[in-house]
């Protein structure tokens, strides 16, 4: 680390440390790629993200590092696809109130790089990453926690699973402590907000990252009295028009501490809609299928970034990025190097931030559990294993792989595998480099006792 | 005529002659309810539909008079269902080049009726409404005609089909003449763009009506060579930005002419898109099918309304409405009466347009051909048939009548009609006012040597 601010104090980087760019990350849980009015929503009013997107850069080619909880937020945080750092297991595996396993202490985190360089670091809602000792947001360099610190269904109050019987009460924590058992979930994404303006305020004279994963829209939905009933979608609506309220709140905050200018604030979605939720869950629009999949609905999601001052207002890109990609772009931002001792799945976001029509990365590998499902390149994708989400079907071998145009066939309907061989053999050049460089970590995601 | 002159002057409303606003229809053919950057595309860019939507009303619950291109016209034309007017046939029949039918003179078209409010009335595109003498825009209340009077695809160049084969060359018109055989259709949405940003420029003095019927996306499709291999949606994409930029350039003639404020522009589209047709059709987003059905992707369509001044920025709509209402719109813009001799299935969208919380109507009535398929009441849709497009199998009847709950359930995956019996027969009560006011008129577009 002291190499690291060595070479910072070195550089002729603007960042002086008084002008560190604020981070703020809000991640929706199961937000799928059609649930915003931006987006195409019919009945979802979401006024402010709409204008954050008018004032700020819309991605339509924005992907998730897994379709499902646990792996995506390892992606994001670590920059990593979660096969490298063990974060990810069996099919659809996540973290559960009985696994003993987290994110390991050897990997490194964006809170733990940006703390190096002098950042106040925040976590404000779902983590899900491990939740004993020494594995919640404090241990990974958060300076600050505030939430539930696995998913919203996981207890006995709130599932109707035989399993989840014998969990303990939903935790609410602050830092490592348990500060309620089953918190009324109407006033989550509310508390969420009110931490999160809190934390904005506190920190206006110093720089700051600040994760907020909310715990919706990810069933049980819980809209606040104020929403609850108000949206013609429904109760799914209402939670995202709560959402949508949340996030005004946080730009609103960012405003009032003069930081608009000094302060990147992404809004993405941890994985697609929950289709099987039925009406609970939310929709992927043109795109095929959602959450638990490897189709475009389960892992592509909305992306909307916003810096008045440094992102060019009203524009949209095509460009590939991930949730990965944050590792980078924060290391960009505040002038620290990301490690050089591991393989990093991430690129720095910034010049598409500042012109969109740059690109910045040509692949995207599509993993389910900890198997290689599909793969991106450029405007192609080769699935070689299709598989429904939570229905206890096998996976599908595509033999041969199956090929779709996806800038031409966003709901990928067509398999045009017979009339682009040679596209397929760059992609599997691709793949065979990917894999020789691959180290897959042992899951940290087994559940002895289930097993 | 007289009478409604003779009102208009005793009436103390806004406008005096001058202060007409001038009205601008830019109908789009089989643009899907997914197609626009605004509606969620990932690689189609609309930059100036996208910019007309920030700057005027986006309708997110917007109707076609029908799910084809002869009835869907009629319908916008005269403000009523194409089975009164006798512009619906069996199934999805429209006119063909061996049709003796057209709209018939009994009909009101808004031309009409705005000619006599003193408006100068100019269509320039596809017609589609009848192709023989006295059947042409200019024998319906056009001053002016410029375009292709049926789809472009009805020519022995420009289909495969059988029948095709015996069609005259494609005609492109000037009033009543054939000026061209067989034009280059690359360069017809700039031949359109041209005539009409011509026409607004010839009338910056006079209030008047323009009616733009693209030809475009319908396939065959054809973009100019500025357009041609640009977009990364591949053909299909290059048209549609193409007409984005025809769109632009549309709105630049009118801020050009300084009636900005005095001119009420909409856009939108005949009916879903031709799914059908591969990577040629476009996408209706997250509504279920295109073309050619009564399920939503066939008949809502995208709608922007824009009018600086009057029309608020940047706003969203739910409120249903349909392309029947620009006939009702029309009439209260310009002073006159609707005709009072008929049913109209007209509404006036003015509240809507100058406050999006409003409702006008309550009402669509999805027909296919001369049969009632489906009904919206409210949210709530009932379907007495569904049926797919083009693919030749016949009409499978719901019965019971299915249900869905569209505000919540866009997609309509859902039938709820054994959860609300209620609702069932409120719409069907709603269904049996209106079969007992229904004068079906004989059709038009019977092909008697096909016969």
């Amino acid at each position: 680390m002291r190499a690291l601010l060595l070479w910072l104090l070195f550089t002729g980087c603007s960042g002086g440390v008084g002008e560190l760019p604020n981070i703020i990350i809000i991640f929706a849980d199961d937000l799928g790629y059609g649930d915003l009015g931006v987006q195409g929503h019919p009945t979802i009013r979401t006024p402010h993200l709409d204008r954050m997107a008018a004032e700020g850069l819309r991605f339509t080619q924005f992907y998730t590092g897994a379709s499902v909880c646990t792996p995506s937020r390892a992606a994001l945080l670590t920059g990593r696809l979660p096969v490298r750092s063990g974060m990810a297991g069996d099919n659809l595996r996540v973290i559960f109130p009985p696994s003993p396993g987290g994110l390991p202490d050897e990997e490194v985190t964006i809170a733990e790089m940006l703390k190096g360089a002098g950042y106040a670091t925040g976590a404000i809602g779902k983590w899900h990453l491990g939740h004993r000792e020494g594995q919640l947001p404090t241990s990974h360099g958060f300076d600050y926690y505030f939430g539930i610190p696995y998913s919203n269904d996981m207890s006995p109050a709130n599932s109707g699973g035989a399993r989840a019987q014998t969990y303990p009460p939903l935790p609410l924590m602050r830092n490592t402590d348990i500060i309620e058992e089953e918190p009324d979930q109407r006033l989550l994404t509310r508390r969420y907000t009110e931490e999160a303006v809190t934390y904005i305020r506190a920190h206006a004279n110093r720089p700051f990252f600040l994760y907020i994963p909310h715990s919706m829209p990810h069933i049980p939905l819980f809209a606040s009295e104020a929403f609850e009933g108000t949206s013609a979608r429904g109760l799914y609506g209402d939670v995202i028009e709560e959402l949508d309220w949340s996030v005004g709140h946080v730009l609103s905050a960012v405003r009032e501490i003069g930081q608009e200018e000094n302060t990147l604030v992404f809004f993405t979605s941890d994985n697609g809609p929950w289709i099987t939720a039925h009406l609970a869950g939310g929709t992927a629009g043109l795109l095929k299928d959602g959450k638990g999949t490897t189709w475009e609905g389960g892992m592509r999601v909305p992306g909307v970034a916003w810096w008045p001052g440094t992102i060019a207002a009203g524009g949209i890109t095509q460009a590939l990025a991930t949730t990965m990609d944050f590792f980078a772009t924060a290391a960009g931002l505040s002038g620290m190097a990301t490690p050089k001792d591991r393989i990093m799945d991430s690129v720095d976001l910034m010049p598409v931030l500042q012109e969109p029509a740059q690109r910045v990365r040509d692949m995207v590998y599509y993993y389910r559990g900890r198997r290689l499902f599909a793969v991106r390149q450029g405007s192609w994708k080769l699935h070689y294993f299709t598989q429904s989400a939570y229905v206890g079907d096998l996976p599908v071998a595509q033999d041969p792989p199956a090929l779709y145009q996806l800038d031409q066939d966003p709901s990928e309907r067509f398999n045009v595998a017979d009339r682009y061989p040679e596209v397929i053999t760059g992609i599997e050049e691709a793949v065979r480099l990917h894999r020789a460089t691959l180290v897959m970590a042992p899951s940290q995601l087994r559940v002895p006792e289930w097993e």
